[in-house]
């Protein structure tokens, strides 16, 4: 693991994540640019000493000297996005597979870098769009490639967040002050920190991807230097019209990320306030609620449920679906065998490089006087 | 009243809402284009034969032929929009006071020229904008203006229906006909239909007005000739930014307004799946539940509400607080006092002339390849 | 009308609801046992001042001397419960169809008394126990009596307030003091007030009565002479089992009246906090949300319905549907028809002589040692 | 572990609640009474074959021979409930902690011994009565406990599933069959199961016990052997009156636990389906949802806490806050202290003797033509 030290917040889930299901064992890790917290993080974790490295060069050379069975088999990058660069080119170039944090790069080029470096290499490069890991996405996504809902017509995808909505980062608190600093997150705030998540359930749930948009983006807290809130017209391939919102200063909003599309025969909603019940509305039917787990469900949904109907899957577990995926694949390489399609079910670098583009044009549109940006 | 003979939708509504309080008595009307079935609709209404009406400009004439203590006080206009316009001046230009269903008129220009009538004859013009007429709804608006959510920097406003998501038009199906005929609706048509209910609903809540927008409207449905659906980016006074969504091709969304406002302080979020209920979100407190009639609320709000809390109070009484306030205004006027502000508390044609702006201003922006068009 | 002078809750409602459908206009009244109060409120209804009289005594005099085409045709009584029976039973000895607020008398031997007298003076008799007005509760009965559930095995029928969980009647507050007041109200205090509601609720929807019983009633609040609280086992036929909870210390419920049956095939979970919704499980499909006006829905739901679906129908709506089919009965008996299966959709009589037999058993089940109580 | 070999349920929830905090490794096992699948079931956990054992006799042996930092720490026993007494007096008398599934025994007089037995030989023993691990839960027991309500008046608690509305048992399922066996169950079927989880958190939250009871309980589906259903009528200490409902065979239910309390000042409901918001009721304030991580909690809420708020936490999380807090606890007894009392926020046998003790009154007062049992 690289990052994710004492104090850090997503390096503990995905530690959590990794461990749920049995399959992953942490190794070793370079948890911070600070030799000493490195040292302090890895021993709270019950690291063999030798593996906690002082940087996560050092953790590349000394892992890829071990020997096939004792090195470890991929590495997790939890690092702040200017950060995730170097230590997965360094990684893909060492022989490991890589987990990488969204955004998956600082700029869209190095995100084009990786692809390639992933695909010259023959690894796996999974990104952790965690919300794709929910049974009922895997669901509402499987009943969309079936033709349940007809065409698609409109897809709203909003992502309201609360927390930066007075200056946080002046505070000092950490996950604040990275977020909001442009050397630090990237060309965008809000829309890389959390549009790009928006983004990627929209094109993994609808199978339909952004031909153009129309941003409007806001700076509402003074003397921050990125966006903090935009909102964005979008068409899709197939002439599907959508909208997407995400902002990080909606007072008392949680982490209410939501999904609804609009097709001819139904439609769907889905929200992380409810994440186990899918709202399907229909032409000529009452509406339903499917849940996780109750009923006949497609093979992806089934694949990312861990306890029966009624016990609510939460966060943790949808984050795991990626590195359970993930593993699974890995397991099915070492075996010698092509993966098999249900555990290719992650998000990847195609995602991530998808991800950077988002930015890159979202920052463009916003520029511009003109309606439509071409994506 | 004009319109709402046997069949028709709204001119029941108009009469339910307006009978509700025992303030208003239907003494005559024009209820249809076809003389004979006016006279069998008022007939069924129990109205004395005299008085039903084989046209509007008929009952103008034989009602302002009556004196005073006989005639009627003032007229429903509940007709398709093309047939607004001409009954209301005639209405305004023989001394009657108007009620009058949204958009108000055909054209931009028209609504204009009903204002000045009004103003030049000194009568009480409401437009029906309903959902103004919840008591959540006054109890927002009033939150807002004293403050409690500090300076608003985000509102969304959102009116998806899926009656129309088929070409249901083309069965003959009276509503649907003339809601999608531009030779009876106008330029637009979900715009104008409820889009301009969504307009009105945010103005009058955030105390704010539309300034610039960015509109991008379909037609789903082929063979429609009017939008039935559109998404509409806005900039309101006091840089407040706006997402502004309406659409009828929905499928299996009933009638869902909602409303969604985000200050410095809190955040407001109503929606008419649950009217009796408003959401309220802060920056430092639990989140809350406000709910018609529980514990101390404004006085508008109080003025609103008929029912002990818990007693839910529907579409009809929200219908018929306009009709109320119209109604104890125009008492007061009777009485040779200036009406009561609580007893103003109605949608006027100062409203229905935005509305017409919008949609005028809303058909140039979707055509414009310019971002913004200001309003 | 017999009560609902001015400051009282209930006849204002009575009122409202009466005058929704335009069938039914306020000829008369005796509102108050304070001549003076009677006829200041009946001025305040617009009413000839002939007509509002001292008493109901001396209204039921002077209506029966009227000519059948100018003398009212039924009376409603709104005043509380200890003033039911002699307006109720001079209006049936006068000739007089009636509605009465429920409990529908003080004890329950006077209820079996008018229930004798309206049919030997073959007289309708109407029950406002409203909650049975909602079209989701006329879906429900006819889902269940089409046997889409299957057999039933359990229901539950809850009615949390909290309205007085204080000792509110201390401070002088109306409607407060004559519920808590033994020589008003009756025997039971809660279980007479709302528990009569809720028992309704069950028998209409499920169609099941109740046999036996084993009741706990409760007085949380000091110095109050009456139950303000109590939970009820039940055995209903065909051994189906339920639970009767009703409680009015329940701090911060509004009027949350909710019904739940299972049955071997499917389920029911309707709630007055979302009168339009009905959530349906099944055993094999989805769960379903059944909507007022949504879908082909059975002929006595629809003919409860005023408004398209999405448009919510109130507490005053459902409230309207108890004398919307009332006039609509007595119209067909003043056309000389037999009344329509449809119109005879309201609670009578029988249902007011259960509630009465209701009350009785459960204070002496509560007083019992022994498990049950037959009904 | 004993028990929780392939084809189990609950086995695999407690692994993965044991993993998720990287504080417990699974080191040993005797996973059925098959001893071929014991070591089948091993082996997929990627264990020491030497340390797979053939049963739980074997297990307790050879475990104990091992030295001190080798061995396991504790037992966690996942088998139906006729197999829990012996394998936890075993490890008990071996010198182990015990982490058990409930209802902690067979019988009441087992329940007993074991608590004798743990107390003697010093040991740790949590029953995973996983509901009172969510963090809503845990606030809500403070918030009750710090007076925030006032007193207690009365409490609900509901457990209504659906799964065993047919005879399962006849297909062969696993968890049907031996749940329905008295033979391996208990006295108790439903009251077993799931009511024990109803009482434990019923007393868990409100810090009152049962006193006294009235059940009515019931077997629904024919053939079945053990209750199905049941209804309860409490009264809890300090005249707390209580409705314990639980039943499997409420259609289309899936598991669905809920508590509510009320006291004089402030009432609390929390429902499973939506484990995150705890809705709180005041005698004077709007309503408030209280939601994981918003605001300021106590102590014991945050300590159970491990994503930020908006990030559901879900039922393995839940789970694993009772392995969490056990293993801190014996953490700090192994380093020479006493555990902190916030780590000791785990159910203990103390409260699987109540649970078994609920089970025998519950079938006394079925059987008991009185009203009341006392507890």
């Amino acid at each position: 693991m690289v990052g994710g030290g004492q104090g850090a917040f997503i390096g503990d889930v995905h530690r959590m994540a990794a461990r749920l299901d049995g399959m992953i064992e942490l190794v070793c890790g370079a948890f911070s640019s600070n030799p000493r917290k490195s040292k302090a993080s890895g021993k709270a974790l019950f690291l063999d000493p030798k593996r906690v490295y002082k940087d996560y060069r050092e953790m590349m050379l000394k892992e890829s000297q071990l020997d096939k069975n004792h090195r470890m088999d991929f590495v997790s990058i939890v690092t702040p996005n200017h950060v995730h660069f170097e230590p997965a080119q360094l990684a893909l170039e060492s022989g490991f597979h890589v987990v990488c944090d969204k955004p998956v790069t600082f700029s869209y080029e190095q995100s084009i870098e990786l692809k390639k470096l992933a695909k010259k290499n023959k690894k796996l490069f999974a990104i952790t769009h965690n919300y794709t890991g929910y049974p009922m996405i895997k669901e509402a996504k499987a009943m969309i490639a079936h033709g349940e809902l007809g065409n698609i017509r409109r897809a709203i995808v909003e992502y309201p967040q609360g927390w930066l909505s007075t200056r946080l980062e002046s505070s000092g608190q950490k996950q604040a002050s990275w977020r909001t600093d442009p050397k630090k997150s990237g060309k965008a705030g809000c829309m890389g920190d959390i549009g790009t998540h928006a983004e990627n359930l929209l094109e993994y749930v609808t199978g339909h991807q952004i031909k153009k948009m129309c941003a409007d983006l806001n700076t509402f807290v003074r003397g921050r230097a990125l966006d903090d809130d935009g909102a964005i017209l979008l068409e899709l391939d197939n002439k599907v019209k959508g909208i997407l919102f995400a902002t990080q200063i909606a007072v008392g909003e949680e982490n209410n990320i939501r999904l609804r599309v609009y097709g001819t025969k139904g439609s769907l909603d889905w929200s992380h306030e409810d994440p186990n019940s899918l709202l399907v509305r229909w032409l000529d039917k009452p509406k339903e609620i499917r849940r996780t787990g109750v009923g006949q469900q497609y093979l992806t949904t089934q694949h990312a449920i861990r306890v029966p109907a009624g016990h609510p899957e939460g966060f943790i577990e949808a984050f795991a679906n990626v590195y359970k995926n993930f593993a699974l694949s890995l397991n099915d390489i070492h075996q010698g065998n092509k993966p098999n399609p249900v555990h290719l079910d992650f998000p990847t670098i195609a995602d991530g490089v998808r991800g950077m583009r988002f930015i890159d044009k979202v920052i463009e549109s916003n520029k511009s006087k003109t309606k439509w940006t071409k994506f």
